[in-house]
């Protein structure tokens, strides 16, 4: 199978011209099939912020309101999604910006209300998901770059993690390519010791997860993407690797930087 | 060749959520190949406010500052575009929402600066247009929905006029498909007498145009369109319909209604 690169890059960068430049310039000469998919950042919350939109967050998880929804798409389907592309294109890489709406890239079904209410939250119904649309630009020299909204089918668009959706995606996608997933962060990997920035774990399988997990060394902003990673794993990705946005170049090559997950 | 039909809304559909919710549904149901350009509608305007963006006109146009170019990538790539995709793919419609960045579907340059600086507006680059996007989305049973902006190749988004888009993609595809370009208007089509509905023109070739042209029947509002029209019909395009939204299941039919624009 080919090879597939699927890169999640999240707020930190968006949220930073030049980073987000630096990382573009990057990402458009990796070479091989590869996707991208973006988080929010804060311009959401500043944009809302003049618009009178303001957000309620419980347990650090935003509501998604009737307000909200129509803000993230605007900025996160329009504005942010729309900038990477325009740049992309002029780095000569051949960009489609999509949302889960667009060709039905991504079903998903409204949280449910359970103790909260998240609103306009969605859920990813993987078992409705295809990727022929996917599949189809990958295929004819085009580079999704995916927003982190999807939808119910019904009309209504939802606002979703875009962690998850990349990992939902690369899951979905390993029937066709060997996947490698990317999550860009703003260390160089997963630390052995979150105060030494030279502590980064190369290689972890589960054995090496269960181990570190109960030895209580992980710090706890990464457990949610380790969570994730091999929850990918386990359901067929090859590869989940962990580093920073400015090592793209490096992890879509042969040399790797960074912490590389695999079963 | 097989037939396409091009269909282009503007702003008083897109204003109103009934009148958008009825043409779209009508739009899924319409037969064949199609796609649709919409305009923006005055919700820009109404975010911009907000927002204490204050776009300057001039003989009617827009300046398009910086500010406005993030206004309208928001408002019409991002909540429009989205919103209308989430809409038809809950009618069935696999739609997908695309800007003029994306797949580099429109490249443009930035109008030159003569007497008015019209700021970021692009003015599409046809010797640079490619249809492949558009004909594999086609070929592929998706239905593409293009909003309004434009790209300059350097990663800036520019605003384009609608209008302009729809026909300059109908003169592009007509190498390829037998094209019917549709411009919805809130008429039923272009009127020998501008104060009664009933006097809408069926048919118009050139010579007909000429002669009300010159005998000063036609008003001032549908001028721009019906010169759009023939420029179009000049440059391959096989027919060029200007008709009310609520007849596009017609008018994507056998049975017309509106003025039908012939060589």
């Amino acid at each position: 199978m080919e090879k597939l690169f699927i890169i999640k890059i999240g707020g930190n960068i968006i949220d930073s011209a030049e980073a987000l430049g630096m990382f573009l310039a990057d990402f458009a000469k990796a070479g091989g099939k590869k996707m991208l998919v973006h988080g929010g950042g804060k311009i959401a919350s500043r944009i809302g912020e003049k618009l009178g939109v303001v957000s309620e967050y419980v347990n650090g998880r935003r509501i998604t309101d009737a307000q909200t929804i129509d803000l993230v798409t605007m900025v996160y389907g329009g504005l942010v999604n729309k900038q990477i592309v325009a740049k992309l294109q002029s780095l000569g890489c051949n960009a489609i910006g999509v949302t889960g709406a667009d060709a039905d890239i991504l079903p998903a079904v409204k949280r449910p209300v359970k103790e909260i209410d998240y609103g306009f939250a969605g859920d990813i119904a993987s078992s409705r998901l295809s990727t022929a649309a996917i599949r189809l630009f990958l295929e004819n020299g085009l580079v999704p770059v995916v927003a982190p909204l999807t939808h119910d089918g019904r009309g209504q668009i939802l606002n979703t993690n875009a962690d998850t959706i990349a990992s939902v995606l690369a899951v979905a996608l390993s029937k066709d390519y060997e996947v490698r997933l990317i999550y860009c962060f703003e260390k160089k990997g997963v630390l052995r010791d979150i105060h030494r920035e030279d502590s980064v774990i190369h290689d972890m399988d589960s054995r090496a997860y269960r181990e570190l997990l109960s030895s209580g060394a992980l710090a706890e902003g990464i457990l949610p993407k380790l969570e994730n990673a091999f929850d990918a794993i386990g359901q067929g990705v090859k590869e989940v690797l962990i580093g920073h946005a400015a090592d793209i170049l490096k992890n879509t090559g042969r040399e790797v930087s960074g912490t590389l997950i695999k079963e």
